[in-house]
């Protein structure tokens, strides 16, 4: 995908894409559940059967992506293989078998004068995907979109245009064979940066605006967009190892939380210690991060203990390492802790460990983030272990969607209203 | 208020009263609703006790407002008389009455590894409302804001600025003298259209935006902001009568649906008719249009029964004529009525009036609005109608809140996690 296009084309070419969603929305809005499953299922034997196709589109952006000279670990994100094709189908029929979200009934109320007013789950319309280099988001975003009703418009990165265009259009030949509306999966062919500037000013066609990638791509969405937009930023999560805590309890959390899989955003990246149990737990915890290769940084106090870590900078305190680093302060109490984390974290996920009811409820009712933890790993943030059987990602932002964004949180709701012919006196 | 401001003077003062109100929320949203309850009672107390100092400053507004050449009916809706000043304490006291919105326990769910995870209701923070000439919003907003654990940062209308400032330091004072934290109600004291484009852009301190008055405010708004906005626009809202309507039940509906308050959001602006029951229907509705007052706008086929009415064009088809001007169109069956609805609406409030389920059901589901109604008037798309017991505005939205948006709509949630330890595999 070489070709330049003008603000026009784009212009004109984005309309009609969100011309075709709106439509294609109304009619998936309406489906029932077995229709919309055998269309995810007819998707994934079509990218099964497509292996082949898809495969030697990922070879051009591989290629490609050498000659601009990506890092090994880009090209190994962007990287479609048999392997990864099969979990990419195998998702799409387990999102097939979860329960359909749409069309529930919330709540009903009877009022005074007779009418019944019935709150129900709908589809949200047609949800914009913004996205970086890994393409499985394509299939992924695309079937729990279509599960909760949604048409979707997708834009990945350039990097992988090729892969991206050949699965979009997969899918969208899987839904028209079985009955689903010719372009509820739509992406969007150029790479110019300037279709997402328009993308994102489409609020007459889309509803809802999810950007999955770095900070950098979530800010320049949300400085743009006129349309809603839900972040899914960093997470900077801390565990607080409080003076009653039980040390072997903290110990095994605090190994978990930051060396089981220090890439994602559940994982710590600042352990705050009580003063209190400062003696009696450092020591142990200096030796199980030598053996796990942590890197710490702490501050005066810490380094009493610790003369060799380097010293932690307020940068460090705001930083998402996502790497085996971790940043680590002595505070004097619980109150100190809520503060610092309600001061430097992304609220996101936070924890206390602790034997104290008061000075856990104190935590957890004052950390301002999406999941408050008491005596567990803040690596059970997350869509499945939450048992939501699928995630769109996990929000940061307070409204519509806080936490893991499973099914429910891609649909909006409506009121029915039955009357007899009440008036409003 | 005629001091100019600097940039930086308005960025410095408004990024002072985002951290105080920040700070503010963090203590409000820990408040029991006996505290919250005294402070709103106060603050009712309050105003009742300033009723000379708000009428004087509302006085200067007045003088200002005429001598800048407002109509009669701006002048109007930004006076503030004794019956007014009792009114907004009245509706102080009756939020204070309502149940507490923050603390609900959502949903719990134990799983297979024993943790135990509540998902409940708590404040969504800070909340920034833009309004226009109202000076009541002031107080309303800010009660029902604060009853739901936010604090707020107002920014109201230029022309009602004395009213304003007089009435938020009544709030605040009150509230300061009850228990409440210094900033939980605030307003921009600067009229400068510039303090209102840096408000919309500090999302480190604000995490929602509601802007309440016309479609020009509402899309500077959104233009411009980085922060949720929760939009409330034009209600173009439709009645429908189908093949199979009562007849008198019609009647009665679209009557009550224009003429009983034709300046509000859920009145109809457009009436489509079946062609099956045109002949039967629209003579008795013209006479009754006539002794109301009302203005008739048609297509060719409803001037064969009405010649004198002007032809609709497409314009008045999207328009809120909020005035005793109606809309209509022969329409060939339900399918039809559906299409011109999702194309001309503005997804707040439609209904059908018909005794066939199967048409009622079509209707119902296909309709993209807020409220959907089966033989009732659009007229009960209110918070109070619907039992919400409190209403800050009626959402054209489908993220977060939609419809009428009462103080359950004014929180946000997260989830706590209790564990015995539990690390994740």
């Amino acid at each position: 995908m070489t070709e330049k296009f003008s603000f026009e084309e784009i212009q004109n070419t984005l309309r009609q894409m969100g011309e075709k969603a709106l439509e294609a929305s109304r009619a998936l809005g309406v489906l029932n559940s077995s229709d919309k499953n055998r269309c995810l299922i007819k998707m994934a034997e079509e990218l099964e059967a497509s292996a082949d196709e898809i495969k030697s589109a990922n070879a051009k952006d591989l290629e490609a992506g050498k000659a601009k000279g990506l890092s090994g670990s880009m090209l190994d994100r962007l990287k479609l293989d048999s392997e990864r094709i099969q979990a990419m189908a195998d998702g799409l029929r387990e999102v097939a078998a979860l329960e359909d979200p749409v069309g529930q009934n919330i709540s009903t109320t009877v009022r005074p004068n007779g009418i019944r007013i019935d709150k129900v789950s709908v589809p949200i319309g047609v949800i914009g995907i913004v996205y970086e280099s890994r393409p499985n988001v394509t299939v992924d975003a695309a079937g729990l979109c279509l599960k909760a009703g949604n048409a979707v418009i997708l834009r990945g990165g350039s990097e992988a245009i090729n892969s991206n265009l050949v699965l979009a259009h997969c899918l969208n030949r899987a839904g028209v064979m079985t009955g689903l509306p010719d372009g509820a999966v739509q992406l969007i062919p150029m790479v110019d940066r300037q279709a997402v500037s328009v993308m994102l000013k489409m609020d007459k066609y889309i509803d809802l605006i999810i950007p999955r990638g770095g900070e950098g791509l979530i800010r320049a969405v949300v400085e743009q967009a006129t349309i809603p937009v839900i972040k899914h930023y960093k997470g900077v999560c801390h565990l607080y190892i409080d003076a009653e805590a039980d040390m072997k309890m903290a110990a095994e959390v605090v190994e978990n939380a930051k060396c089981q899989r220090p890439g994602v955003c559940n994982a710590i990246e600042t352990l705050l210690i009580s003063k209190e149990v400062a003696d009696k737990f450092i020591p142990p915890f200096l030796e199980n991060m030598r053996e796990n290769g942590v890197e710490l940084r702490g501050d005066e106090e810490f380094r009493k203990y610790d003369p060799e870590a380097k010293i932690a900078t307020e940068e460090d305190y705001y930083a998402e390492y996502v790497d085996l680093i971790l940043a680590v302060k002595i505070v004097d109490d619980v109150e100190s802790a809520v503060r610092h984390v309600n001061k430097y974290g992304s609220k996101h996920s936070d924890g206390i460990i602790t034997e104290n009811p008061i000075a856990a409820e104190y935590f957890l009712s004052r950390v301002d983030s999406s999941t408050v933890y008491h005596n567990a790993s803040t690596r059970f943030t997350d869509g499945f272990e939450f048992g939501m059987g699928a995630e769109i990602g996990i929000s940061t932002d307070k409204l519509h969607a806080r936490g893991p964004m499973g099914l429910n949180e891609l649909t909006s709701y409506k009121y029915l209203v039955h009357g007899t012919g009440q008036i409003r006196k």
